[in-house]
């Protein structure tokens, strides 16, 4: 994992890891504009949807279900955006895009967590790659949080 | 389909019907910003992904594997973005969501089809939700294209 995504925010890493499964990594994201911010990264090097194996996406369905139910126990957002982009591997002269999702939990309302007030000041419109960072503290917490409804 | 989608552009249909499956509707978008720019809709009522049946994903799967090689083939695209968003349906009062993915090519190079360039202004970056619409008589064309390299 050797670039920079413009969600994920940090070279080299996708963020936390929350767990994984036979074929698929699901990270906290290091910025957490849209508070509960995941990836969801193959893990193997594989640079096109097209090329996913029927097993792998069999698997990447029951994550999708997985995060939701989760997230909504945690937060209750009112809605989730998916997206698998992989534009900013291409900002270089040789691309080694891997295959990532976003998962992005979007809110109608402000949710305080652990002292901090996250609202979503894009609500209705596409999410935005712009970094917000949270203390370390408060990112331990929030993934401890998200694994204690983890099915 | 009685929302504005903020990539679709127009209210109450995703664009021209390119082909569909049991369980899907593969629309040619109007917007054609990034082109041959689609929308997949699924057929039924439902709103969130967390809801798909495993045969409506499995279907998914077969169009994502379908639609990239056949916008491959028609205009050699360098990559290709989905998300399923959703986001337009929550700025009423009473959302009515829908779940349909956006499927966009994105160029790392100037095409011209039927006299007319188009460029990806935003490559390597999300793609931005403005409208750049095109001669119906050059969306006919563009929906001939497709259709005959559809497998």
């Amino acid at each position: 994992m050797s670039f920079k995504c413009e969600y994920c925010q940090i070279p080299g890493a996708y963020g936390n890891l929350i767990y994984d499964t036979d074929y698929w990594l699901i990270y906290l994201a290091p910025s957490q504009r849209y508070l509960g911010t995941c990836v969801v990264a193959l893990k193997r090097q594989c640079s096109s949807l097209n090329e996913l194996q029927s097993e792998e996406w069999s698997e990447f369905t029951e994550i999708v279900q997985n995060m939701e139910i989760t997230l909504k126990k945690t937060f209750n957002p009112t809605l989730f955006n998916w997206s698998c982009f992989m534009n900013s591997a291409y900002r270089v002269s040789s691309p080694n895009p891997e295959v990532h999702w976003h998962f992005i939990p979007r809110y109608n309302k402000k949710v305080e967590f652990e002292g901090l007030i996250f609202e979503d000041p894009d609500f209705g419109y596409i999410p935005q790659p712009l970094e917000h960072k949270i203390p370390d503290e408060v990112m331990k917490k929030l993934m401890a949080e998200i694994k204690k409804n983890l099915r």
